[in-house]
Parts: C-alpha cells; structure tokens; sequence
C-alpha cells in the first residue's frame, strides 16, 4: 500500500538510489493556484546537508509537477510530483548487499519480499518521505485559504528540551559514532468543529496512523497523551463556556471529532538506527557478522522529520476537511436546486 | 467510517440505547470453526456490571450469529453478528438531552451532524466496542492455529502500577466522584516476520491508527515508545544473532513490518468523562450551564478497554495476515499449476 | 467483498436458508426521514409468490431497523436493516448435496471456498438480492428531495416485447419445465449534470459494475449500446442547443460524467439456470449425473431483476451525489467561513 | 478516482497535452521480471499513426520506467511508468477554448470542475489510455508463468464483420469527414476457476466496470450477452461431464466466479465523436455555435481500442489472482509454520 488518504490521496514511488522519487495527488480540487514554487520550499526544509549535524548527501531537489495544472490552476485531474534523484553513491552500500543493518528494514524486508534493493534502504530510505512532504505541500496550499495552517518543532533530543542542549546533544553522538532520539510537536491551527468520524475513521485515529507511518516514530500522543493516564476526569476534562473551551487537554479532538481548538501531536522519534559503532548482526546466509555502517547519516534524525510530520498532519487534515465538504455540500443542494445544474 | 480493515472487514454498527449494537465480518477465509460459544467468553469479560468498580448497567450480552456459517463452519460469505440491548435507561439522559457532557463526543457529534442520538452517548458511546470485540473473537480464533495470541493487562492507573494500588486508585476515584486513567499494555506472541507493508501499509501504522481509534485513548506506543527518544542508537537496536535477536526495543516491527518477535504496544486511556463532580459547560443554545453527570459509569475505563484492545490488535494482525497469504499464495502458484483447478 | 459503494455504503449479509438477509448501509447523512415504512414497498416488488409466474417461496420480507435512526430520523450513523427468512424448506435441496447444478454458481463457489451451503445457492441466492433492494431503497429516500427519480420495466422476454406476449413466453416456458430470459431497462429522471469521475470513477462504469453485478446479468447497455456501434458520429453525437441537449444518444453521460439528460440503461438478463428439465452435469466426486432441479423457481427472473436494478441505479446515483457534494461543499466553504463552526 | 483495482492498483495521471502521461502499479509482487522492452510493444500497438485510417498525431510514446524494479526483477515496490509527450499541436485546439464539442466530455467536464484544461480533451484525451496499457502490460507480463494470455480482435465496424469490409466502412467514413463505431471481442485464455467474489466483487461486474470506463464504449457482453434473452435455460446453461464444461455460454463466469474456461468479453465502441461535419452546439457563455473539428482525429476509433481492452482485462485479472491467491496462501499456512519465518 503506496496510498495515504482516502479523499486526497497521495501515491508515492521511488527509491533512495533509484531514478526518481515522487508522488501522485489524486482528489485536489480544482482551481487552486499551484506552481512548482509552492512546493520547492518544502522540499528545502526537508533537504539534507543543510547544516554540519545533518547527513551529507547533496540532493538539489528540484520538484517537476508532470499533470494535473493548467495556467497555475488545479485542474481536479491527478497531481504528478516527480524529483530526480542525483548524488547517489550506491558503492557506500556494496558492503551492506549481503548483511541486514540492526534497526533498519533490511531483515523484515527480505523476509517478507525474499529479495531488496539494498542501496541505501531502497524502499524504506527516509528518502521516501521527500514525496510526502511534496504531497503535503499541495495539502497546505489547499488549507491556506480556510485559515489552517501547521506548524511543527523540536521539543526534545535525547532528554534536553533546549535548543542549544539538543544541539549539543546531537554533536556529542555524532561524535561518538552513535545517534539520538527525539520529540517533535506538531501543531494545526484554524482547523473547524466536525473534522473526522466517530468509530473508525476518527481524526485521532487517522493522525495516529499517519504519524507512526513515518519512519523511526514509536510513539504518538494528541493533547495530554500518555500524561492523560495520570489525571483525574475533572482536570484532564475541559469546561465549555459560552466563548468557546477554556483548556485544551484534549488536543483539539473529542470523540474522535475535532472541537474547534488547535490540533496538538507529539511524536517519538527513535535514534536514527545507522551508526559507526560495531553492531552485531547477521548476513542473508545466516553468519553471524560486526558491522560499522559507513555512508552519510545524520546523528539525530527528528529534526528533519518536522517537515514531513508537519505534511502528514496537513493530508490528514485536507482529507478530512473533504469528507466534511460532503456534508456541507449535500445539505446545500437540500436547499433547493442549483441554477448552473438543470 | 464504520468499516475497519482492508481484507477483514469489519463494519459495526448499533447505539448505546438503540435496538442492537452489531458487526458485519467480511473477508473471513472458509473453513473456520465457529460458534456463538467462540465470541461469547469475549463479550463476556468485556461486559460491564462484573464489578463494583464497574459500571452499573447490566447486560448479558448474548450474541447471535445471523449468517456466513454452515454446519458449524465459516462459508467464506459475511458473518453478521448481532446482539440486542436490553437494560436500556434512557430516561437516565433525559436531563443530557440539550447540554454538552465535557470530555464527551456530545459537542464534536452536534457540530458535525447537527443532530445526534443523545441517549447514552448513541453511536459514540463505548457500547459499540462490543462490536469490536465480537469481530475481534472470530479474529482470535483464526490467528490460532497459527500459534498466534494476543494479550492484554492493566499495567498503570493514575500512577499507580500495583493491582492492588491501581484498584485503590480506582475506589477512591469513584468515592470522590471523579474518575481516573491508566495505561493498557497489549502483545501479539506467535506472528511471523513479513506482516506489514514498508511505506503507507505499515504494521505499526496500522496498529497506532486502531488503538488510537479506541474511544479515551490519547497515545500509543511500540516497543521503546516514547523512551526511543532518550536513548542512543547503539542502546536501540536490536542486535541480531545466529539465533535471532537478541533483545527487542523495537517492539517486534522494523521498518513497519514485523520481525517474528513478540509486538509490544501501550496505549494511554484517559479518565472516563462522566463524573459525578460539578463542571462548567453550555447547552445546544449556547447558554452556560453546570451539570453533574449522573447514570452508570466507570469510574477508570481503562481495565475494561483491555479485551478491546487485545480484540483490535488481533484484528489488525489477521488483515496482515491476509496480505502476507497473497504473497504467499502466488508464489506457491508459481511453482506449477494446481491440479484442482484446470 | 460484500460492500457497495464508496461514499454510501451497503454492506450485504446472510443467505437463502439462513436464519437472516440484511444490510449496513453507512455513510448515510443526518436528517433524512427514514422508517420502515418507506423501505418495506420496495422489499414487497421484489417478494416472490405474487403470481403464479414466480417462485412459489412464501416470505413476508419484513424488515426491521436496528440502528441509525432517532426519531424518525437518520442521524448519520450506520443503519442496520434485517430480514428474517421464514418459509425455508431446505429439504428441497438436500438432493443437490453433493451436484453441481448447471447455470449456477455450484461449481465455482466449490472450486473457490472448498465448501459450500448448499441449501437454496446460499449466498449466491438471488435472495441476497433482497438486502440490495432494502439499501436501495434508503437511497431512493436520500435522491426524493433533490427530484431524482429512478424508474425500471421489461422490455423484452425472449423476444417478445409487448406485455401479453412476454407473459405468454414465460407461461410457455414454466409449462416445458424451462425458462427464457429478458431484457429490463433502468432510467434515472432529474440527475444533475456533473455526477462520475472522468477516469476510473466514470458514472457509466459504475452503473456497469453494478449491473453485471445482479446475478444472471449477462449484458450492459448505456444510452444507444451496442447500437452505437452501427451509427456514424454525426447520428450518435447529441447536439447542444440554448435550451438543453437536442437528443440523448449517449444515454445521459459523456466522458463518464452525467449530462444532467435522462440517465438510461438496459440489462440483459439470462434464463433462470433452475429448470425441471433433464441436464447433464457431475457431483463433487467428479463423476457424470442427470438432474432435474425440482423446487421452487421463476421461469422468468427478469420481471423480479426490475426492482433490484432500479435500486442498483439508485445506489450509484446517491454514491455520486456525495462525490459531487463534496465539490459543492468545499466550494461553499472558499467563499467564507461559516458561522457555526468557530 | 483515478486509482484501478484493489489488489493490482493503477494510478494514472497526465493530460493529452501536458508533459507527460504515466502510471503508478502498486501491488505488483517482487520477482516479476521486467523492463522497458517488455511494456514498449504495448504501446506500440496503440499508438497513433500507424495508418492512413489512423490520427496524423506522431508520437514514439517511449516508456521510461522510474522505480520498483532493480536488477530487472520488480521489487514489491511501487511500479511508475511515465512517457513524455512531444507531438502536441495545442494551437490546433484554440478555437475549441471556449466551446463544447458535441459527444465530448467539454461540456460534462465544465459543469463538474468549472474550468478545463480544452487542449486535445485534457484529462479527458483518449491519450490517457496510454497509461492502462503501460499498466496492462505489468499486469500480462505478471500472468504469463500461469499461462494466462489476453487476445483482442475488431469483430465489426458499422455493421460490417469482414476485414475488409470494415476498413471500407472506416474509409468511407474518414472521406465523408464522419466516423463510424464498433464491435470489439477480448478473451483471456488459462485463468483458472475460482476468480472473483460471489456479491459484489463479481468477475464479471469488475469486467463490466472496467470496459464501461473505456472512453467511448457504449456496452459490454459476457459470453452470450444479450442474445441470452432470447434463449431458454435449457439452450442457455452449459452442460458439466467429467472433462469439463461441454458448451461457454456463460462466457467462462458463472456466479461471479471464472470456471475454467475461456472468458469472452464483447463491447461496444461508439464512432469518434471528433467528425468534420458540421454540427450543433453552443459555447461557454451559452450561445449557439456551429462547429466542424478539425485537428487529427481517427474515422474509427474501435480498432486502437483493441490493446487498451486487453489490458483492462489483464488488469481485472491479474487483481482477482491475487484475491484468489490469499486464499492459497491462507490455506497453505493452516497446513503447518513455514520454516523461513519462525
């Protein structure tokens, strides 16, 4: 399953060291103003080799919208998303053909699929989430007008909550050839009441899914969280007023409906699992081996994972804000019949 | 949205105070050996009334199958699964009937539908996990001959982690007309390596979107969760060995597919809304109230979301199952034509 | 897969001599008048035993609703409709244990599940049908207040094509232990333009799939069909005048989208397989039998497809319409924020 | 909707004069081999300009494949196809920016998206089908180890049945400045019994939906189609003796499910509705026009249309093999582990 979303649905493709990466939006309506110049600044967020603390690989990333456009506009036609791959140094991973990395996919996925494009994780490189994050790009442009927008951070890094200690934290384990978790706080804003479904296709449920879709997240808490297991009703409980909610423990979600209120996600993101100290392991013929994976990683990857959380929320948003649209749409037309529609 | 899962499809459906509460399960494979025996234990230990400490309200809960069984068998076809309510007091909620609970789905339902069933929370009460719980049986009882249980315990309340301290808290919740969360540990033993896809189709994505979707759970997490963050990649990955691995922080998925080991998920149920102690609100007209919700209600919901929990996991691994069989399956085809079908 | 529909969905249950036949029909909207009232006319066209030209199968077909509705009202949430099966003499079959009856799906549903209820075609009766009506009847209620009508008849049995000599063809055949097949055509009055997708989602796909989906449907037609294929362009193309389409070759939809003309469709339909004449066939140990199917059967199934495809029709028109609403509402919501939704 | 299949899913994308036309296969399993030698013949077949009966417009329609394959074996990884437009004659389609042609989607379209990209149809182009034969040739080179082969033929043009004779009519018809529809048969070969779902995931309907969403087709047979009407059961059903089926009257689907025996799928294709004839219609601002298209048009649009309905049939397939192949693989399972995933 390649597709995220059931209104706005995105279907991504491509591999790390493959000849491109890219994604299919299918569901944009028409009409929306979208130029490649919308979605390249995403890119460039998410891009690595921005700064010393980040992986080295020096990808330009230039986005080329193939379909779905015409005179800047959205058309409702399918949104074809492709960017060329290009600093791809596949022989960093001769090495790795025959051994699985502990803590990547390469084990599960030669045993669910029996054989893999080992360059790089293939498949199941973070490079995939360059798709998402073009997806999500066209997702925000389309929010842009209602007021929504998203914004996320870094909250933590390997227990430090400040900037410059989460720093440091990240050149100490890249210093030890090792790595660091982190958390990062992901923020809606604007978002109207009634986003979402009350059993399965619940708001929550559909950002729980999408956040612990992305790579390296093990953990995933809206509003209070696990800290929500520690509280009485009457304080996690927020009271209503006659200007709206007067506390927000809920994280803008009630009964898997949003209330209104901001959106607040905070995800758990694992220590990027490629590190230069020896790990032992095994190869595909089941001998034990050391490793020290080589190549060019980044110590801490939570920080470029805020971009693409940030695009996971704002699909899962525009889907649900389409599924509302039906509502809205359907109790319209119950007033009477449209003139433009004999 | 009341379907749940791509090929066991689950499709619920019933109000806490509405004639019945049910499931439609289709995608179940033929042959199965099933009876109303098999779902009824599940019900059972999901029902309320079985405690002080539990909601009042008394059901049996008796289940009955309408179809997709013959001579004691599954047929393939959809298994329909019905149980009726009966101790039904609706008069209870006569008082709810124009004011919005805190905590509740009462505000998010209005917003949305512009109507909704008041009586007992309707369609969002947690009545309709018992529809779950049905669908998640004849989910057990598949994943069972392949050596596959999952199970669920009570492993925190309100800080309290002690059955003894964790009932105190409960007890004291409830004299003080308040309530109390707590945190559910569920783990699948048995399953293969290979369930789960590596990008949208994830294991762990599908798991967080289902226990997310459970009705007071405000975080999830897998393996290390939210700890993943303060710990270094050489403390995270599992090693693997000669023998397997040889420790298991990740929770039994890699790169969202699972690796053969146990899968560990936890998951944050907040204190049950309903409480007894005053609270500021306002009615569907927009004026101010304070309301004390009275009726039958737990005090600490989360001992009950237990068999949920393990029935939504189970649900989540037989579709994964499912989707690894068609790997499965074709390849055996492509060994040679079968006989018995020319 | 027993569920229909995208947007309205209808997910089917239970068999020809089970304990029960209903349907979940979930995505609904709020607010539509709904009791059983409305829905039982339509079960009571498709009901056999009304002639002495259908099977003599006597059921009452009453259908209750189990969920959904709160006074009188649909509320959004999913409505759950059963029927009960009574006159159930499943005795009559006990001869076609272990034969594969020619013309039905006997022998396939063998070769796919290994095992089979074999009482009166299971779910492959043309009772499930039966659910289809009650759904479809809900979506009859859903297009009333927008003037969309849905209307069927016989159009042709065995080449007959007025209503005395269609009889006269199915007396004939029900005196010769046989049966003939037929023609049925569906219309659907006061569709908008603008219902289907121009791709996959084409509204003429859609209603193809649906109709070759009726069991004994052998053959789709829109608009002028395989008719089509005898005229030049300049007969077939409808011309477009200031006030409305000069014609309706096309049947009501170009480019897979509805014109906003009559939508028409015509199905042929098969001779009932069940016949009491003598045929060749073979049981499940492979060896060569005579049978006569003895039991209660329609010499002609096409008058009582009438109803069923009509409800089909619906079902697809009231999936399109929230499709399209979802335009409609979205569009609405870019000229302004709304008011109730802070 | 833009997405095909469930299992097999084809995600097309692009418009007749944008950049590029393309499709994403997801759900292909790993080992296929596969390169662009494999998909380019397919094209080849349905690209314009092969004839004097034939659209001038010159394009190599080169396919590029982007990911999922590595080693020249697919990977289970998503699949994209993309070939580049070149021969665009935009210019050509100016005069058409504001006027609907008559038997188009110009006039559908407008009313659905209220605004079109006019160049050559857009997303609407039968350029699109490009992308299910780049798909279509996945799906055949993913049958062909089962001995599954697709084989379409022109059986009639505007009455005609000879070869010669059709291409009489569609030269007479190019000359006349009009066109002319007709008939095309595809039958597939080696599928085994057992494909398809007995309600509404029938072969059958899924073969309906998939040639209905063929532009320009009008209607589709299964085995006897519409002549079924006309015949009595006892002609109709197709004897079973211990060597197989003695007759496909059924055309290889009987109760939803394939047999065994050849499937045999006839559609009608209307005539092109781009003619040079004048002819009536109005513009966008609702006044009547007369027009004549000009541009490169084929005077019969049926024979192009042959490798487009072959693969939609292998799409349809290959997707029910690999339904039917979870049931292997489930079975498979239940008879003991797999020593590979402990």
């Amino acid at each position: 399953m390649n597709t995220f979303g059931r209104n706005f649905r995105c279907t991504t493709f491509g591999e790390s060291h493959g000849k491109a990466v890219g994604v299919v939006v299918d569901g944009c309506l028409p009409g929306v103003p979208l130029a490649e110049a919308d979605i390249q600044p995403y890119l460039d967020r998410r891009r690595p080799g921005k700064s010393p603390l980040e992986s080295g690989r020096q990808e330009s990333d230039r986005v080329e919208i193939l379909s779905g456009t015409f005179q800047g506009q959205t058309t409702g036609a399918p949104i074809a998303l492709v960017v060329r791959n290009r600093d791809v140094r596949s022989e960093d991973y001769d090495a790795l053909r025959d051994v699985f990395r502990p803590g990547h996919a390469d084990y599960t996925w030669q045993a669910k699929y029996g054989l893999r494009d080992h360059r790089g994780g293939g498949r199941s490189s973070g490079r995939e989430t360059l798709a998402r994050v073009a997806a999500g790009a066209v997702a925000v442009r389309c929010l842009a007008p209602y007021g929504i927008a998203v914004r996320g951070r870094l909250t933590e890094v390997h227990g430090a909550t400040e900037p410059e200690a989460m720093e440091e934290e990240i050149r100490a384990a890249r210093d030890a050839g090792d790595s660091v978790g982190g958390v990062v706080e992901v923020t809606a804003t604007g978002c109207p009441a009634g986003l979402g479904d009350p059993v399965f296709g619940k708001l929550d449920a559909a950002i729980a899914g999408a956040m612990m879709g992305i790579g390296a997240v093990k953990g995933v808490e809206i509003g209070e969280g696990f800290g929500a297991a520690r509280l009485f009703g009457s304080e996690m409980n927020d009271p209503i007023t006659g200007t709206g909610f007067a506390a927000n423990h809920a994280g803008g979600v009630l009964g898997g409906i949003s209330t209104g209120q901001d959106i607040v996600v905070r995800i758990a993101v694992k220590p990027t699992p490629s590190i230069r100290k020896a790990q032992r392991t095994v190869d595909t013929a089941g001998e034990e081996r050391e490793i020290t994976v080589e190549g060019r990683h980044d110590p801490c990857i939570a920080p470029r994972i805020v971009p693409v959380a940030e695009c996971m929320l704002a699909l899962v948003i525009v889907d649900a804000m389409l599924e509302l649209a039906k509502y809205r749409g359907w109790a319209r037309r119950a007033e009477g019949p449209e003139r433009e529609h004999r």
